[in-house]
């Protein structure tokens, strides 16, 4: 079966990815995959946290309901929540808004042993900022090799990055917008600006292609991925991330083995340590006594 | 049934509390439970995060191998990761040893709609502080009232919080330590530290017991929980979560509907207007054509 994963080119059209694409796979199969790859997740966590030798990153992109939220839900649930932080990133604070635009994405990223999953990310500053001219032109378009610099300055110190740009056709986010409206359970989800910002599509879908185009690189890959089916979505994500992952398993046991190893030999010497303690604080009496039977 | 699930009285004697009642239940039955609880938990986070009015914070504490880690892996996993945070403390770094005590745990509070479980806390300021004499007496004597006004301070802005103990003997801390020095993929996890520590048991109870009794309040309830089967740990922790969240579901719903019937009435003016800017910019010609039909 061949999936479209694809490591962004210099140059990326989203025309040419289709966003009803599946991969030949039938919701049932995906479904059924799906529950298999978040337990092989779950287990890879294990190790990488159990490891500390190296961390995950994982940025979630995409346009308004494309499904970003439904990927974290479906695709991370299963994770031990102790290792793995989901971060959102909104409008900048103030504070956050006087620095530059990677300190509060710095802030965020994980620590050895961790997944942390960005809801948004650093690529808002090339994609909003630029869509509604809120930053200058001079200054967003440094930002591409910025960030690259930023991630490459992660990835050579142990953060493996994997960014997904979930994508959907404008077609899919009208039915989804009136979806939401006819489910009184998640009309506290909508948004007239939802809808306003529909009018930039265009404009949005430039800025994206720039910065899958710019950004694909070697140490931190960009994958498209086909969201106007949210099941192929959810195992495309997984997939990927298990995929890449595997390889470095091994890596991690190993370390996990010899690190028991170490941990095992101290606490025998120290029981043997203990024991002799035990019998040296025997009675005189007892001592001799066994001596002499 | 009856769960002993205590709050606090002035002053708590470990000794009257069995650390291997299950309540009168089998293992099945609470594993069945669990599986319902963690279920209702899920469905209680959805409310929660949605209404963004209140948080909840969840402390866990207890000896070396009591089931903190156990606890927050069969209990938390099936939340969505987005709005759940777990926050473990260690050793202080030198930046949040140069603050007062508190000052590392205040950053970790849950913002509104989230839920944070800190994995040991603020309280091992007057446990492992106490114990081995890291800190002098006049100076972790007043921390008892600093964290219930701390506390209450959280209380007061709308953060939930529910103080676990689990409670385990020292016997089944020893049959513990062994069965990780005799399992291979746990080795790891061994210090030597760990079987040092079991030397001050007899301190960290009468630790315990100080933190327990001068820091249950009625805004922030200590739970002692029988901790020797982890199954029914499992299913008290998560029991009385869902019993002390329940009442609070429907104020959550109700201000989810009223914020989704405000949203609604805004797009339906937004759609309305959209209507009539397009009927508007109808040519003439169509529009004198409709008027002579």
């Amino acid at each position: 079966m061949d999936h479209p994963v694809i490591d962004s080119p210099r140059s990326v059209s989203l025309a040419d990815s289709d966003p009803d694409d599946t991969g030949g796979m039938s919701k049932q199969e995906a479904e059924a995959q799906l529950k298999q790859l978040t337990q092989r997740l779950a287990q890879g966590q294990v190790s990488l946290y159990a490891a500390r030798d190296q961390s995950v990153l994982i940025v979630l992109q995409g346009m308004d309901t494309s499904g970003k939220d439904g990927t974290i839900r479906h695709v991370f649930s299963s994770l031990n929540p102790a290792g793995c932080h989901v971060w959102s990133f909104k409008a900048p604070s103030e504070e956050e808004y006087e620095h530059d635009f990677l300190w509060r994405v710095h802030r965020r990223t994980p620590e050895r042993g961790m997944i942390h999953v960005f809801n948004r990310s650093q690529y808002e500053d090339v994609l909003i900022a630029r869509v509604h001219d809120l930053t200058p032109k001079e200054v967003w378009k440094k930002r591409y090799q910025q960030i690259n610099d930023f991630e490459r300055l992660l990835s050579d110190n142990g953060v493996l990055i994997f960014k997904f740009f979930l994508h959907i056709s404008q077609d899919e986010q009208k039915r989804r917008l009136i979806a939401r409206e006819e489910d009184r359970e998640k009309a506290w989800k909508l948004s007239v600006a939802d809808w306003k910002e529909r009018a930039y599509w265009d404009r949005y879908i430039q800025a994206y292609e720039d910065a899958l185009g710019k950004c694909g690189t070697a140490w931190a890959p960009w994958h498209i991925v086909p969201a106007n089916k949210k099941w192929y979505r959810n195992y495309l994500v997984a997939h990927t991330l298990v995929e890449q992952l595997t390889p470095l398993l091994s890596q991690w046991d190993k370390e996990l083995e010899a690190r028991g190893k170490r941990a095992l030999e101290e606490l025998q010497a120290f029981h043997l340590q203990e024991q002799e303690q035990h019998d040296g604080h025997r009675p005189a009496k007892q001592k001799a006594g066994k001596k002499a039977r």
